[in-house]
């Protein structure tokens, strides 16, 4: 397939969360439609939000995690899937991406009457001395995954450090406690969960502490030093601790490079830029997931937020564009996210308050505690909300919630009173469910909604 | 206090829901007034939602179901309350209310500045022969519950008949299969639960089956026969069943008698007609809860739907406006339940496809089953999901969901989507949170969105 066919061929680059997204919602829509996907990895179509399970045992099988391998997607999905190859340039005006075969070295070109770049995101790595010994992982692809399965099975590790208090480090904490690990996380910042509030994350904390986690905030990091050519010591924040296992989890950037390279435009937030319809700067080319900025519905904003749910339905809505062109739109996120912290749920939604003051909003923050059941329901738990709410139009602007239930599908009320603009008044008219199993009469959304409105009285 | 005094006095008749919440807030908002609650029964301020958990054991002790006892709201809370005592009349007029001592017999004059009605709603009696038998039970009240539960302590019935599968019948089906008995459900009509569809309700049948409950649909009640003075057989749709315990449960009518004797103006249901601050049509009278009518935001009609939120919030507006007038309004319902039946969630908001044709929308209906956490992630459950959609104007009419968990919550969304008159169409770009262990990335909700889409299309 060395030139262009008779059939339209659409080319994916990334077999992951918004490139098979892609790849399956043209080749459903469009039968005709050639689809060859090109992925640098070994594995496409998997669940990478489940790989801290994965390594904590919850979910057993890695193949677990997969939706669909290389063979299915050929002979079930008929989708062309190119793995171990990996795109090294695109000529826009060619048509044309150059391909890389890892395995074999050679290059080859295909020509390309649709593109999707969804090189996803790669994760930062902190620029420090040691950084590349053995026993220093990062946990973004399958593969990274099985190798610190690999290495915890060979080595059994007894003491790990994770290095970030986000949710990948909070869900990776769990994973090493559950398999024995003394684990100590290691916090540049002086609050756990990025810009959350404190009435939140003191909670994590503590609940944190209770499963035996050690805590480090304020804690720059200096090196690794090496004890028989593996990590032994973390230098950071003035301390020297003890590791058998470093996992970093300081973050992501997006993967550009390709795209920087084909003079694709990417935004000031250093992501490609796309618009409604998923495209980018150069006719014919899309992007999607970890690799695109968003639009925070919130703010207004151009934002950089990966997160796997968005490159689902960017990946879905660039497909439905590439079949047929302006067929759907996507409007942005409002930023939601859950992570399961040992017994607690943990969910935000909007802006945080420091996030939207920083943005310019007049904001207040407003927090309560409630009942997430009938309180004289056995299993009753306590659940606690911060509100952000706009001093001037009353618009709630964010949601951060925290319990032992109840809280991950509640912070999805926010979430679409976010995408609806409503008001803190507006808020505490919601008719919410109700039964002693599962919510008091005023559940603690509205309790929520009510002492936010008497703060902004 | 037979005549007007100098503070402000506001009478509360009924203090349950919707009239402890409006004494409470006026009580907190203006300590300075007067307010006396007159309930006829012994029991202010409990929650009637819990009492078939208390009949099923679940709850151990009535006093759990107990916000506030008569001497905590007199001592505590500084409410006025009289217990045992009834309202016979209300004289605009004069202001004033004249009230039954039911210990005594007495009848006393009490004058009000403010009003308000909790009256609530009461049981619907079948008309038939035997109704009146002992071992028929109605459950409403927490006298009702502690007489059902002394009466199944002393006589041990082995086999119960509920008379009704709505809610409470389904509530009061699973309270008497824990405590052992054979049960068997009469419905009047083809279907339980009302309107709901019967891709739902079909699940909930066969749920009900499982969990060894006898289902008699289409079955019109005829008679109930005694035997040894007790009721021993249910005759109904042509069988004679053989029973020791009946529990009625056909629905709720407002309690308007004392109303219409005052005067006050009640609506095309049935029930007190209330404008948006709670006011009937008799100045100074306010009404609230099961007693009165309210808008369905949906189809914007005037319907009966006692619901105990409904009652907290009015109880709470009513009372916000007692003390400073035009300061709140209430803008009506969704119509929003969520009941437990055994090991399912089973929820709903809006208006069923069945109601939604009935009242004039070219209604389309379209149902998915999808998984509540991410399909590899243990104890992973179905959920199903009904989504009712106006063809013409794509919008949300309604949502119906059933499944082993994850569905109480849930539902709430479509809630506030229903409450911001979403279309199919946004509902599918409702940036909703992600995590394995609590729902998959393509949350049912979106994926119930995106099939109502496609109908629609």
């Amino acid at each position: 397939m060395n030139s262009k066919t008779q059939k339209h061929r659409f080319v994916v680059i990334g077999g992951v969360a918004a490139g098979m997204s892609a790849a399956n919602t043209v080749k459903r829509s469009d039968p005709d439609m050639d689809v060859l996907i090109i992925e640098k990895g070994k594995f496409i179509s998997y669940n990478t939000c489940s790989i801290p399970y994965f390594i904590g045992g919850v979910i057993e099988d890695y193949r677990q995690l997969i939706e669909l391998t290389p063979d299915q997607a050929k002979h079930t999905s008929q989708l062309d899937v190119w793995t171990q190859h990996e795109a090294m340039a695109i000529y826009p005006d060619k048509q044309s991406v150059v391909v890389l075969n890892r395995d074999t070295g050679e290059e080859k070109t295909v020509y390309y009457d649709a593109l999707m770049l969804a090189t996803g995101g790669v994760p930062i790595t902190p620029p420090v001395p040691g950084i590349n010994l053995p026993n220093i992982f990062q946990v973004r692809t399958l593969t990274d995954s099985l190798r610190i399965k690999q290495y915890i099975a060979e080595h059994l590790p007894q003491k790990a450090t994770i290095l970030g208090g986000g949710y990948v480090g909070l869900e990776m904490t769990e994973a090493c406690r559950r398999l024995g690990m003394d684990v100590t996380i290691l916090e540049k910042f002086g609050n756990l969960m990025g810009t959350m509030g404190a009435d939140i994350t003191d909670l994590i904390e503590q609940h944190l502490l209770e499963h035996g986690v050690h805590l480090s905030k304020e804690a720059s990091l200096h090196s690794f030093e090496a004890i028989d050519g593996k990590c032994g010591v973390v230098v950071a924040g003035g301390q020297r601790l003890d590791t058998d296992l470093v996992i970093t989890a300081i973050g992501v950037r997006p993967e550009i490079a390709l795209a920087r390279g084909a003079g694709i435009e990417i935004g000031d937030t250093g992501a490609i830029a796309v618009n409604p319809s998923l495209q980018t700067s150069i006719e014919n080319i899309y992007a999607a997931g970890d690799c695109t900025e968003v639009t925070h519905l919130v703010s207004g904003t151009k934002m950089y937020l990966p997160l796997g749910t968005t490159a689902c339905k960017q990946g879905h809505i660039a497909g439905k564009n590439v079949v047929q062109a302006g067929s759907m739109e996507f409007k942005g996120v409002v930023g939601t996210t859950v992570t399961k912290v040992f017994d607690l749920e943990v969910a935000r939604t909007g802006l945080s308050a420091m996030d939207a003051n920083r943005l310019g909003f007049d904001a207040a923050a407003s927090t309560i505690t409630a009942d997430s059941r009938e309180k004289n329901y056995p299993g009753n738990q306590k659940i606690t909300i911060t509100l952000i709410v706009d001093k001037t139009t009353k618009q709630l602007l964010g949601a951060e919630m925290v319990g032992k239930e109840g809280v991950s599908k509640r912070i999805d009320v926010f979430a679409a009173a976010l995408d609806n603009q409503m008001t803190a008044q507006a808020l505490t008219q919601l008719d919410l469910s109700y039964a002693p199993p599962y919510a008091p009469p005023w559940d603690p959304i509205l309790v929520a909604a009510k002492m936010a409105l008497k703060k902004l009285s």
